[in-house]
């Protein structure tokens, strides 16, 4: 079995009990077999089958992006700066009626390629055509939990067909990819799946023992419809459904009461914050701060290109860390550790990773980035936390491994083809617009 | 004279007559000799000294940081997440006392270095030992409006002291560097300068003929302080010491009533919008959408290093763009194109440059920058206005000119030496904080 050694390098390892220092770190196989502050032990010297001199690098965990519709990436800058309904029934929906397995693949190859070169190792994705995006995920050696997001607004035999996809991906391809991959279980919303729809895909869950994802109270709107329509807010219909027996990853979670937040933190339901998304699609500022005192599991994600516009989640390690402090007037919330924990640690726990990756650490799986610090905006070397959390941005990573394996070396992309997938993005999106 | 012809590029001109197309753009000395949309014209291409291909480039105004102290970069991230106070007294302003003439000049080489590297060509400057960021403006050749910032709270001696220093600052340097280096005149705050002090500024203005650039309404006790201790909210105070007789532009004006933000569309005075800093330092959200609906010409900041933690114009740009929509809950305001105009166009105008930079135009200063297109997230081409709002970041940035030269080359410095300013910059750095 190989065995890296990464020598004079500066670490920020996301793990409290020795959270940075100057060091080295060895790698044997898919996992991170040890790591220390100092020079490397002749021990480690002698035992390794590659040796990498990491002067002038800053190592740190794979980012984990724990929303996303990659597929999406096709129609980016296709229509923005709209009310969301317009945005959605006019140009949203009808581009995506159009998409087909192949614009699904070479869209979540596109999203792929981007995130890989901005440092993210593990995502979350939510789409149609899932076996596509698996596919990619498989190619390109990224880390996954792939959902078929399902809406319910449709006939009774509609909802049979995708609920049974639904299931046959999760048997499909829960741990394939050497473990890379797992599954979770999607109702898309309480807005577009009825209860007793919602109730099946619980059952699903419990059957296949998989974690549940979907969208809640991204806008205020769809609050209101739930307690016109159910008679509860999002969060007390859900734990109703039976849905919190599950894990449970929620994304958005914009407008919560007090009593909301105190209810996920005791189901220990989790949170993935999309504030580039939310401030774009003019949703709102997430109870951030509130939800992390409560002792929530918060996470970051992109949600798609077509909202965002970018996967770049340095970006949104730096909107958590500045957004919350203008919005509240506490310049001491959510500091630089904590963006940084929510953009890797945080996520892992949020998909049930928290053994697996997300922190460098022995034993665990070896998901990391380097990234170059001899640049302007990262002098003086004052507070590598600080300047990960505040200047760093998706195009200082230089190099990417996933379960061992490089994926990113000096910017190239080892595993996908970028000039095909550019080519082919284009392509697809030609098909869409016409 | 030097002609270079630009052909087969995108370009995004920021000229409503003509604000996108795919043609060719020359330049002849220091000034943009004309453009257009198409093949280039066979005349253009005999006249041509030098032909450049655009291919896979987009091509727009360079960009336009309207207030910053370019020296700060030496602080960056030696203190964040702190209470305002806190960071000031117990931080920045213990190391800003020991600030020498050769540590201004090493911080602000690091700005400008970063400042060029992410595509902006004029910036806006206002601290102390002036001289020394005059002398990096002319190395580097980068475009500046410079201010020699006062801070009043001391005895009547070092008031005059201090203000003449202003004055020779501006006679020995507006108008230099071949005219790309002017001087404004700056009384700190109106929280850092008694009136009577104020009123001297705005004398030494009108008698040098200069525009005039201040912090105003950054927080809210400072409104208040100001409401206490002379009877009046800023704007109004500062309107009261005929400070808007003078072209003025005022930083961060975060806090205004309905009737300020009428008062100052009504005497034109321009705001620089520092929508990060103001975040980071939990300052607050400006009001920018109804400044502009009122017709103030409002331009974006990064402010220092310091409370940022980089000098992006692009982040601000997005940021602007999000952040507003988020905040208002409406998601039509600010459009991708009205945040590039903050960042380009509506900067030049602040500062009183709208004829000379901000817009890709004939007979306007050859400053400009290009974007390299061939990258995931510019995929697919949608809109390149949408792109350069939400996508862009100031890595993607590949060359850069002022005044008709080339400051940067694939991402190379061409004016500076950045190896040797990095080094500076840390020794600085290790002194002010021991």
């Amino acid at each position: 079995m190989t065995r890296l050694l990464i020598k004079n390098g500066a670490f920020i390892t996301m793990d409290e009990e020795q959270l940075q220092f100057q060091g080295w770190m060895a790698i044997e196989g898919s996992r991170i077999a040890g790591l220390g502050a100092g020079a490397a032990p002749e021990q480690e010297i002698s035992q390794a089958s590659e040796i990498m001199d990491g002067k002038g690098m800053l190592f740190m965990p794979g980012l984990v992006n724990t929303h996303g519709h990659a597929a999406m990436s096709l129609l980016r800058g296709m229509a923005d700066d709209l009310a969301l309904q317009e945005w959605l029934q006019n140009h949203m929906w009808p581009a995506e009626a159009k998409f087909t397995g192949d614009d699904v693949y070479w869209g979540s190859s596109l999203a792929a390629a981007e995130m890989i070169k901005s440092g993210t190792t593990t995502f979350v994705d939510m789409y149609d055509h899932m076996h596509r995006v698996a596919e990619v995920t498989e190619q390109s050696g990224l880390r996954a939990s792939l959902t078929r997001g399902v809406i319910g607004l449709c006939s009774e035999e509609e909802q049979k067909t995708k609920l049974a996809e639904a299931i046959q991906f999760a048997r499909d391809w829960h741990g394939a990819a050497e473990g890379r991959i797992n599954v979770m279980i999607s109702p898309h919303a309480p807005y577009t799946c009825p209860p007793d729809y919602i109730l099946k895909f619980v059952e699903a869950a419990h059957d296949l023992d998989l974690p549940m994802h979907t969208h809640m109270s991204e806008t205020l709107a769809e609050v209101e419809q739930n307690v016109r329509d159910y008679g509860y807010r999002p969060v007390e219909h859900l734990d109703r459904l039976g849905m919190f027996s599950r894990p449970t990853l929620l994304a958005h979670a914009v407008h919560l009461k007090d009593e909301e937040i105190a209810l996920l933190a005791e189901r220990k339901v989790a949170v993935s914050h999309n504030p580039v998304s939310n401030l774009k699609l003019a949703s709102g500022v997430a109870r951030v701060p509130e939800l992390l005192q409560a002792g929530v599991t918060v996470s970051l994600g992109t949600d798609s290109a077509a909202s965002n516009n970018n996967l770049d989640l340095f970006q949104e390690i730096t909107m958590a860390a500045l957004l919350h402090k203008g919005v509240s007037g506490d310049p001491t919330v959510i500091p630089a550790a904590e963006a940084l924990r929510m953009g890797t640690v945080y996520g892992a726990r949020s998909i049930g990773h928290g053994g697996v990756t997300g922190q460098l650490k022995a034993g665990l799986k070896a998901d990391f980035i380097a990234i170059s610090l001899n640049k302007p905006h990262f002098v003086p070397y004052t507070d590598y936390i600080s300047h990960l959390a505040y200047t760093a941005r998706g195009s200082d990573v230089a190099h990417v491994w996933v379960d061992g394996r490089q994926l990113l070396r000096h910017g190239q992309l080892l595993t996908l083809d970028e000039e095909r997938i550019l080519a082919e993005a284009e392509r697809c999106y030609q098909r869409l617009r016409g």
